[in-house]
Formats: C-alpha cells, sequence, structure tokens
C-alpha cells in the first residue's frame, strides 16, 4: 500500500524547521505533497510560484517530494490527492492549542483522514517565516535559518 | 516497505483515549506494536500481564496490532523490533511540554527513529488511567471510559 | 433574590459553544443576558442586528434569557442592568490567560461585580466563530458547528 | 428558587486564596458548603477535623457558608447535599488543564450538575497550602497568606 | 566594570508593569537604557517622542536610567551602547513562548549578549498598553494602571 | 558596587543546562553563588556533598563561581550571603509558572531581593536531571547531556 502525506503550510518563505519536518516525514511516507496555502487575504512577501520555487529548490535531493498549491479548504485538497495523513510540525504551546482545533474540525469534515504532529527540532524552534524575513530586513545573518535559495532569495526582495 | 509503529505507555489500565491512538495509528501504518512500559519503580493496579492481555482482548478486531513489554530504555525497544516511528497521543499542554522533552532526548539517543504525534480525540482528552481508577473506586459508571473487558476487570479489583 | 447574570461576545456568528455556555448559565441564574459587542474597529460579516437575531432565534425555547448590545466599557453595561455576574466560556489556555487579565482589570473598575468561567464542553471546544466561518466560505458542512438559523444565514452570506 | 454552591478541596491549610473564593460565592449564591476532602491516600499537616474548623473560625462572618467533609466521589456528595454547582478557584495554566478533565469526568458523572470557575485574585494567585507549609516551617511572616486562625494553628505545628 | 543593561519595547504608553521592570533593573545595574521602538508599520497613539518624554517623566528620580528610540534591530542599539544585557518582563505564558524564541534569535546573532526576565509584579501581570488604551477610551479610572503623566496625556488624547 | 548572584538548585546532579546558566550568570555579575538545597524530605542520587563537589569540578575554569549548600529557607541563604539577586533557568511553560508563583512569595518575603530568570539554551531545553538519570540508568550516551565529571559519576553509581 502506498501511503502518501501531506505537509499544509504558508511557507512565505520555507525555513529550516519546515525543512527539518519534510525531510523527516519523507523517511516515513512513500510519498509527501508540500502544499502552499494562497491565502487571498493576506500579503506575502513571496507569491505562490516563488514560494513553491524557493521549496522546491530547497528539497531537490528528496525524490519523494513534490510541491503543490491549494487555495480551498485543506481537506478537499488532501482528498483530491489521495492522500492519506496530513503531517504538521509543533514548535509552542500556542501551535499545539491551535493545531488541537483544527484537527478536530478536520476529523468532522472527514473522519477518514488524520494529522499526525511532529515536535519541531529543538535547533529550530525558534524559527518562524516572520522571525526570518525581520532578521533578513535588517540584513543580519541567515545561515542557521534557511537553505542557501531562500537566503539569496531574501538578499534580493530587501535591496 | 514495510513500516512498523510503536505506542509505548504504562496503559494502567487501556482507556478508550488510547485504543483511539492505536485504531488511528492502525490505519497509516502496516504493523502496530503496544509496548507496555514494566515500570520496577511504581507499584500499579494491574500486573503487565493483565495489562497486556486486557489490550490485547480491547484490540483483537485489528489485525495488524501486537502487544508486547518493555523494561529498559525504549528506544532499545524500538530498534529491536525494527521499528521506524513511535507514536503517542496528547492530550494537554503538560503532555505537549513532556513529550517535547522525550522527543528530543530519544532524537538524541537514535536519530532514524522518529516520534510521531497524534492529537487525542476530544470525547477522550479528559480520560487519563488515573481519572478512571478513581472513578472505578467509588463505582461510578465507566461506560464512555473504556472498553468492556477493562470495566469487568476493573469492578472485580474493586470488589 | 433576583440574580442576573451577562454573558458578553462577538458572536459573529453564535456556535454551538457559545449556546451550550448560555442554556447552561440559564439554568443556574434566574436572568441571563447575552451582550452583543458593537466593536466598529472590527469589519464583522453579520451586522449587530443580525447577530441579535441568530441569538434570538437559537435561544427561543430559554425563556429566561434576553440579547441585547453594547459599545462601550463591559462593566457599564452590566452595571446599568442590575446584573451581578459575568459568565466566559474558556476553551484553551490562551482563552484562559486573557479572560485571567480581563477579570483582573474588571475588578479593579468595579469590585462588586464578578467574573465565572464555564470550560466550553469538549464537544465544542474547537469551536470558534472564525474557523465557523472559514468552513462556511468553503461550502463544507456545518451542522455540527452551529445551529440551524445560522446555518442558513452562513450559506446566504456565502452565496 | 435556593441555590447550593459547594466548594470542594483538601484545605491543608485554607489560604487567603481560598477564602477569597469562598466569599465571592458567597455573594453570588444562596448558600456554600465548603467540602474538604478526607483522602485516606495523602498524610495531611491538619487532620479533617482541624481544617474544617479552621475554615470555620476564618468564614464566621459569612451567615450563609458552612463546612462539611467528604470521602467518596465529589459529584455523590453534591447531589446529598441538593447543590446545582461546583466552584473552583483558578490560578494557573497547571490547574486549568487539570479542572478542564475534572469537569469533563464530572459532566459525564451527573449533567445537571455544573462547575463554575473562578479567577483567583491576583494578590494570591501566588499561593497554595504547600508554599504556605514551606514558608511555616521556616517561621517566615504569614500575614499575607493565611487567616489569623490559620497563622497560629501553624505556629503551633512547627514548634 | 560598569553594566548595561536595555530594557526595549513599544511603550504606547508605559504602564505601571513597565516602570517596575525599569525600577528593579535599576537596582542592579549600573545604567539602564529604555529604549522605544520605532516600528514603521503600525499606528501607534503616541509618538516615539512623545512615548519617550512620558517614560521620562515616570522616571525622573531614577537617576541611572536613560531614553533613547531605536528602529533597527535590538542587538545593533545594544552593541552601539557597550550594554551587555537586555531585560524583558515576562506577564504570561503567551509572554513567555514569545521571548524564548526572541532569546534564541538574538543568540544566534549575537552571543556575548544575553536577555534577563523578570516576572511582572502580580499586582500588574494584568496590565498591558493596549488595555490601558481600551479603559482610557471609555474614560474609566487609571489610576492603578498608569503613571500621573501618562494618565494626564490619555485624557488629552481621548477628550 | 560588588553585585553577588546566587542560582539555586537541586542539582542531583549538575546538567549541562544548568551549566549553561551558571556560566552566563557569571558573565553579568561579580560573584555566582550556586546554592545546592539539602531537602531532608527527598531522596537524592547524590549526597550533598557528593553534588557539590561535582559542581565545583564543572566550573573550576570559571573564578568568579563558588558553591554552597543551604536547607532553609532561601531568602535567608542570600541575605547571609548579601547577594542582590537570584538566578533560574527557564526551560518550560511548567517551569514558568512554578517560578512565577516562587518569585512573588520571595519578594512578599523581602523585596529588597530579585529573581531573574535566563531561558536555557535551546540545545539543552529537554535536559533534566531525572531524565539525565534515567538515560544513564540504561547506560545510553550522555556526552550531550552532562559534564566529564558527572558522567563518570553517574556511570559508578549505575555500575
Amino acid at each position: 500500500m502506498m501511503r502518501t502525506a501531506v505537509v499544509p503550510g504558508s511557507f512565505d518563505p520555507v525555513t529550516l524547521g519546515h525543512l527539518d519536518v519534510i525531510t523527516r516525514s519523507a523517511k516515513i511516507f512513500d510519498r509527501v505533497i508540500v502544499a502552499v496555502l494562497h491565502n487571498q487575504q493576506k500579503k506575502p512577501l513571496f507569491s505562490v510560484e516563488e514560494r513553491m520555487s524557493l521549496i522546491k529548490e530547497s528539497t531537490n535531493t528528496l525524490l519523494n517530494v513534490e510541491v503543490a498549491s491549494f487555495n480551498g479548504l485543506l481537506m478537499d485538497f488532501v482528498c483530491e490527492h489521495k492522500a492519506s495523513v496530513i503531517i504538521k510540525g509543533l514548535r509552542t504551546v500556542t501551535d499545539f492549542e491551535y493545531e488541537q482545533q483544527m484537527a478536530t474540525v478536520n476529523r468532522h469534515l472527514n473522519e477518514n483522514i488524520d494529522t499526525f504532529f511532529i515536535m519541531t527540532n529543538s535547533d529550530y524552534a525558534h524559527l518562524s517565516s516572520s522571525i526570518v524575513k525581520e532578521v533578513a530586513r535588517y540584513k543580519a545573518d541567515l545561515k542557521s535559518m534557511v537553505s542557501l535559495p531562500v537566503e539569496q532569495a531574501l538578499k534580493e526582495k530587501f535591496n
């Protein structure tokens, strides 16, 4: 039986914390789809296309990882792609409580699909896309926070 | 590739919350081993043999679930059984913080084995083995808390 | 002695979680006033009048429940209506911390009025008005989340 | 309709934080019963009789407050005394999570009885019976922590 | 060796909680610089100049306290002023988790500068600049929340 | 002005997390006293003398660090040693809430002495003395958890 997992997020941009979750999921599941949320109500720094392409460049050694985008309900995306599980990283108590609510809502919407959580590696637990953008805005060192392609893209945005 | 998951715990006794985690793990992984901790420093209500047998009776319709016991380091048990992942249920913030620490320790001990978490179904998030024993002690109704074999065993213990 | 309780909120729209808190308050207090916040700085989905009318339709079997709106300080509303207690539902740790601060501020403003909290029924702990709106936006099933009049109103808004 | 509330606890000994919860409950409910838990598995500093008598001395100006003890299931005590509500104080997130679980268990046992929570006054949020005993053990000042009769009783115990 | 500490924040406006942190820092460190964040993306109620001048008026008896503003990376400000430590107040679990992330980020940026935390005095733990503004908007009493100059300035803003 | 800080704890045994807090305190304060709690009610793995000597061996390059023991109230120890501040490490939300209560109690006992907190380095946030003992019991690798003298001492205890 082939098992597909979906790793959803905004990824504006993808951080080393996100990549850690994607890499560890790719070891356990046959196929991993990184699903980039196209939220029309927020103004992202990077377009959906840029965000997808930065994830592709940062995961190009992981052969069972694909990148896609979605703008409706996550559960519809998961069903269309015949995935059986959603994977989310957990960093903080605030994450935990929000994800606990979302997991319950998603189970109400479709009880055949389950959400599994991974504790973010403690080296990256302090990272978030917004902290990374804040650090980039002031031209401080990003090496321990993002992959090389993302570092490059952030430098271009803030110059 | 066959994937084995280990669901560790004290299970003194197994609750409907534990069974929910085991059932959902059995849908995602090829083989699930429920690993009963044999902690010589604590005095359990049920012996390891009783706890194992109550889990077996409560999961006998799940064909890919096995029950075993361990009394050393969880990581050694996981390696011996060629499992690739540990599954834990998360109910509360206190659970979350403890499990976050243990996941980091376990990753230090063996970085090839990862811990995945499931949010306990909200119907069972208030349950724990100690609450179940407290309720049983005063002969209140246990139907929404444990399986039938466990209900029976608790009644016998407290009579 | 007649005792009046105020249940304040934005109710944009009222969920089954809110209705659970209102129903349980109506069993304990002689008179319950649901106080709809008219916050001029936020853009709600439903107008104050629509929100009030959805609450009235959803609580019409509870004879001691009234619905009103306020746009100043909650404490002034409570005093004007000769209420002795404010009732709030608690779902998460984040709720808890925010409400702990507000209860202290309100006690500073008027120490004769106290805030009582109810733990939201675990069937509804994952619900919030914003989750309900998100689910409605994508036309997923709302039956386990809101009352019939609210389900109807949400469908009309998103068509 | 006469409304009775039960305020349960170990009260070993009663602190100013507990007395704050009792006093505020006595303003809202017609009759308040302070229910002292007689837990045979723990070794308290004060006997049930001593704990009851210290609560009586500390609440003797509150005419609608009674003191009793129980050693079975709280819900049985509440029913026997025809009370309609349980009142608990909340100080910390840890309190909150534990009480959220207990409120759900109690609702399963008897859905006609509800638990209401009060945020402990911030002047007393740091207090617990065990902190009070620790401070008394080293003969430090107890004036801002307990009532006069309790201060006296603690001094006698530790001399 | 002279030791300089930086107390950063938005201070829109400074509350008695902030002043408590500043006063306690001034007892331990030789020189304390209150650093007012000039965030161009937010619309504050008070301008940077007004905020600085309200802090100066409220701390004029503390001889080792200075007030400055910054609009870049906090670490750059700290280095330029040859400070060795950043001081932050902690009120809630949400504060704690956010500050834990920021402390890790700042340590990555400059490991010679450390962040120390003070628990906000429980008398002020419920205060925040936004709660103070909300209370001022409805002309309720501010005496237990802000210093006299800030009370005066808030009254002028809302008239 | 010479400033003395006290770092209290059980240190049974000292971990790399504790040593991180001690080292960072020694950079900011003129003199740091590590105060080992001699709690007669708990059975430690190492005696007070062993614990003190393991701390001394692990901090022998830090010239302004001393080690002492205490078995009364921490505040009395702090006063006797003319210290002005207590330093505690914070790892988790549970730590935070406990320390918030203790800081308030200590401020009541002596308002001239303040408690400062440091966020434990994320590399060590998962460590505690009890986790270290658990790992040592099963003879797993301790290198990333404790100093060399402590590793040696643990091996001897468990052989």
